[in-house]
């Protein structure tokens, strides 16, 4: 093709989207190949000052990589953690006490001002602070102590998907290194996610199932529930589509009246113990007669409605996460490709220009 | 009536409900004149061995209650706190240092086994533990060090409301106890609670928007956040209509692409720095002509398409929340019984069998 021959997919709907997606394995191989060594460094300087506590500050796609942080940093170190409920600081100026606190902010641009100032108010009030981004010049990087680079390389789809991934990755050794692991288990990661990528037809298969849904429940418990959050996230941000997240044991609290055979659901089960704990809610799915697909291993799949098989053999719960969101993506992408919308173009946001 | 009448009114459809929704003025009452003591003290004490961080504890309608003592907290005493990911101990068995945590887990029956056994193992993890439930006799009041009875009364209805009320007031008045408050701005609940209960044909009215309606967002900022929430869960418990709550700065980073003329949109507007925060949203909702139905002051009201006034002149931001909730608590029933359904009978849960 030469210079002067417009590319003909240029004006495909949801071209960025599938691009940045497409990029997934390789940013995931980079963080692990050129990143590593430096999110160790960080991890073990702020492991010497011992955080008791860990305070995590996002918004967004960035709030549900903040929560699997949360997750990991609980089950992994026993420290205790929470989400900033951001308005107290910056509409209530509320003033804690940080010390021996660990704040934890992601965000993608590392530019919004509201992060910036509560990260700079918490740095004023003895916390030690970290921001996770992907942009090492952005104002959050610079008025927090320590910074973590995603390396997901510029992102122009509105709706995030590699850099969701590459926060969850940078955490995921991050929190591994605040107790002097390698974060080995990651490193089958790369591959992994190419070959889900290159299962899109199968993803497109099922995304008809939801041309006509007027609505969607995503349930999951332990490391999968911000899986379930973000693919909800997504599949609103593209298609329009309410979709609502529940961890499976607030799912049989209540809403689960809005469940029937109308009102699909979509399970993200891991291979572990969150998956274990999630059966009693599937069984309970599959006794309503609720339409259920499942993202997950094999045999749990086979016992679903319909779903899309995660290899997660051999693959430690704690990195499921990284993998089970992508088929998810591509779902949200391949569902408002189906009801004739553009995936790049969200109604209610600015359209980025893209610049090349 | 004799005894053996039987009533005409005890087979109208949500009626359990609504007897609940009008005993709140009584119960706000009774925390105030007999429950406050006492609440004080359990907080003297506690504030006594000065607890560095909160973990909150809880589901449901619990939890929407616990992210309100989240803000107090916060706000109100600079303490660090945070929601606990529930699973991370049940499925995960994390074992986390929880000296100088203070973990209050509410539950309006005190019976959920998994509240149970994570409050214990926080209790022998070295946390101090505090219960606020609706049973002193209940399983979780037993495990916990502490507990506030919320004295609501039996609560027989499955859609949970005048436990709400009653979880708030007495996290409010525990909140100020910590700082050695007297809870003062209290006072005034049990009387406006029961002027806005009054006005349930305006709700009525308000109701007959959302009889055909396929979609809900319900969106506020700070204090009022935890009301939005709730809205959202009773909305969906009784009606089944997928109602999505977010916080103001969350609608705008992404779901505002569902938000359309077709999308009704109902915020929560409290009346000071929480409202204050909300108003760029506001403005944003109603630059795409959104349907926007506020709950708030008048001034907030007039701006919007319709909505309930709520009496906060005079009324301290931080208590407004128990007053917020009960003309949605109301909208919900409305709606459930203008949809030709039973507020009292939410298809997928057991129903409850009231025995006298």
């Amino acid at each position: 093709m030469t210079a002067t021959t417009p590319d003909p997919l240029s004006e495909l709907p949801g071209r960025i989207m599938a691009r940045e997606m497409a990029e997934q394995p390789a940013v995931l191989r980079r963080i692990l190949d050129e990143g590593a060594p430096g999110i160790r460094k960080v991890a073990q300087e702020i492991a010497a000052r011992r955080p008791r506590f860990v305070l995590l500050t996002a918004r967004g796609t960035s709030d549900n990589a903040a929560l699997y942080a949360k997750y990991l940093l609980e089950v992994r170190l026993g420290l205790p953690c929470g989400l900033t409920s951001m308005s107290t600081t910056t509409a209530y100026d509320a003033r804690p006490d940080l010390t021996d606190v660990l704040v934890v902010t992601v965000s993608q641009s590392g530019g919004s001002p509201d992060l910036v100032a509560s990260t700079r108010s918490a740095r004023e009030a003895g916390a030690i602070t970290l921001a996770v981004t992907n942009n090492p010049d952005s104002p959050l990087a610079g008025v927090s102590e320590y910074h973590v680079d995603i390396m997901a390389g510029p992102e122009k789809a509105l709706p995030a998907t590699k850099t969701y991934t590459a926060s969850l990755l940078a955490l995921y050794l991050f929190v591994e290194g605040l107790h002097g692991g390698d974060g080995a288990p990651a490193q089958v990661l790369p591959d992994l996610a190419a070959q889900l990528l290159a299962r899109q037809d199968e993803v497109r298969a099922l995304a008809a199932r939801y041309r006509f849904a007027e609505r969607m429940v995503i349930t999951s418990r332990g490391y999968g529930y911000p899986t379930a959050k973000e693919a909800a996230l997504k599949l609103m941000e593209t298609s329009y589509i309410p979709a609502l997240a529940y961890s499976g044991a607030d799912l049989l609290h209540g809403p689960l009246a809005m469940v029937d055979n109308v009102s699909p659901v979509i399970a993200v089960v891991t291979d572990g113990k969150g998956g274990e704990a999630l059966q009693p809610v599937l069984d309970r799915l599959r006794g309503r007669g609720a339409d259920l697909v499942v993202v997950g291993p094999r045999s749990q799949v086979e016992q679903a409605s319909a779903g899309f098989v995660l290899p997660t053999e051999g693959v430690a719960e704690e990195v499921q996460p990284v993998l089970e969101i992508t088929p998810l993506q591509l779902l949200a992408y391949e569902v408002t490709i189906a009801r004739g919308q553009d995936p790049d173009a969200p109604r209610a946001l600015a359209k980025v220009t893209e610049t090349r």
